[in-house]
C-alpha cells in the first residue's frame, strides 16, 4: 500500500467550508505517483503510457483544512492491458472518501491499448491486495 | 437538459498534452449550476443544502485545448432525500466523458439528510430524463 | 480590448467564502486566449512560443460566487522579444482585481528568446492601449 | 524561514510540458501555512483575519514534474496593519520562481483593516529577514 501525506491548502477548500469535492480526485491522482513510476521510471511525459478510463469516488465524510490527510493507494487487479486501483482518504484516523480508478496501458505511437509487459506486471504484483475495511 | 459551454484553459491541460482527467469533475460541477440554483435560489454558501456523496466518470476519448466544450447535465432520479445527476462532456460533436453524481439534501443546522421539499421536487421534475445515447 | 466572460465555479471559492486569490491568475490566463491565438493560430502545444516571465495582481475587492465576471485584457507594450499585458477583473460593474503579465517570445528549438516577428507584431498592434481607469 | 516540501502533481503541469504558471501562486499560498497559523492558531475560516491585497511572481526557470520542490517563505516587513511576505521556489537546488505577497490584517466583523496586535507582532518578529540571494 502506498501512503501519500498531503497538507490541505486553502485553495482546495470551498465556500461551504470544507475541502471541495473536486480536490479529492486531484489528491487520489497524486497518490498514484509510485504506480506511475513503475510504468514510467523517469516520469517523462513523452513516454507516458497510462490512460485513465474510469474513476469513481464515494464521499464518506467531510474533509477539513487545518490537519494533514493521508492517501492510501493499492492495486486491486491487474488485467491484460488494464489496471484497477483502489484508494482511500484518511483524516484524523477516519476514512473520508474512497475511490477507484482504472487505467489502460497504452502505446502513444500505435494509438491503442497494449498488454502490460511482464516486467511491469512483476513490479506491480507485490502491491495487489484486497480492499481494506472488509 | 442544462447546457454549459466552457472554453478549456491552458491550466486545465497536463504534460501529456490533453485536458487533465481531474479537470472533468470540475467542469461537471460547473454544469450543475442551474440545479444548485433550484435548491438555493441566491446561491448563498451559508444556506447550502446539498452534499455530494458519490461521483463517477467514464473517460471515452481525450479532450483537447483549443476548442470549446459542452457540458450536458440532466436529472436521472429524484429520491426521498437524494438526487442522481447525469452528465456528459462533448467536444466537436463527440462525447468525451460521461459522469454521474449523487447529492443528498442536507440540513446544515440539524446535521442530517432531509426529505427534498415538495416545491423543490416540483421545480426539479421537468428536468428528469433517461440517459441519452441509449 | 479582449473581453472574456466567466461563470465562477464552487471549486474556485475558498472557506473564507469568496473566490480564492489563486483563482484570479487562472482567469487572467484564460483571458489571454486571443493573444495566444495571435502567436499560435492553431493553439498547438508543440509549437508553443510564449513563456511567462512575470505576473502581478492587485486585489481591489472580493469576488463572489453566484454572478458572472468579466475579464478585460489588453496589450500594454510590445518590446523586441517581450509582451506586456494588462488585465482587469470586473463583477457587478466594479473592478475587483487588476493584473499585469509579461511574456517572452521563445523558440523551443533554440531554447532562447527571439524577436517577435513582424507579422505577429502587426497583428498585436491594434490591441495596444494605455491602462484604463486613469 | 519556513520550508514547505511539495511533490508536483500531474494535474499541476500543462500541455507545454512543465508546471503551469498558475500553480506557483497555489504553492506559494501553501507555503504561508505557518504564517496563517500565527494569525489564526486553529486555522478556522470563521475567524480568518488576513486578506491578500497584492501578489507578484517572477518566473526564473521552468519547474518540472518528477522531482520534489521546496518553497521558502519569509517575512519581509511588518507594517501597521499589513504584512509583506517573500517567497522562493527551488527545484534541484536552483531557484525557479520568486514571489512577493502583501496581506492586510482585517476584522471580518468591522469590515476594515486593523493594526496587527502586539502578540502576533511578537510572534512574527523572529521570521523577519532580508530577501536572500542578495
Amino acid at each position: 500500500m502506498f501512503i501519500t501525506r498531503i497538507r490541505p491548502r486553502v485553495s482546495e477548500t470551498d465556500g461551504v467550508g470544507h475541502i471541495n469535492n473536486t480536490t479529492i480526485p486531484v489528491w487520489f491522482e497524486a497518490g498514484r505517483h509510485e504506480i506511475f513510476q513503475l510504468f514510467m521510471p523517469d516520469l517523462s511525459f513523452k513516454d507516458w503510457n497510462l490512460v485513465i478510463v474510469h474513476m469513481s469516488v464515494d464521499f464518506v465524510k467531510e474533509t477539513f483544512y487545518g490537519r494533514d490527510v493521508e492517501i492510501r493507494t493499492w492495486i486491486r487487479r491487474i488485467g491484460n492491458s488494464s489496471l484497477e486501483i483502489g484508494e482511500a482518504l484518511y483524516q484524523d484516523g477516519e476514512v473520508r472518501a474512497r475511490g477507484r480508478s482504472t487505467y489502460v496501458y497504452f502505446s502513444q505511437r500505435e494509438r491503442r491499448a497494449q498488454p502490460i509487459p511482464p516486467d511491469i506486471r512483476r513490479a506491480l504484483a507485490p502491491h495487489v491486495q484486497a480492499d481494506p475495511d472488509g
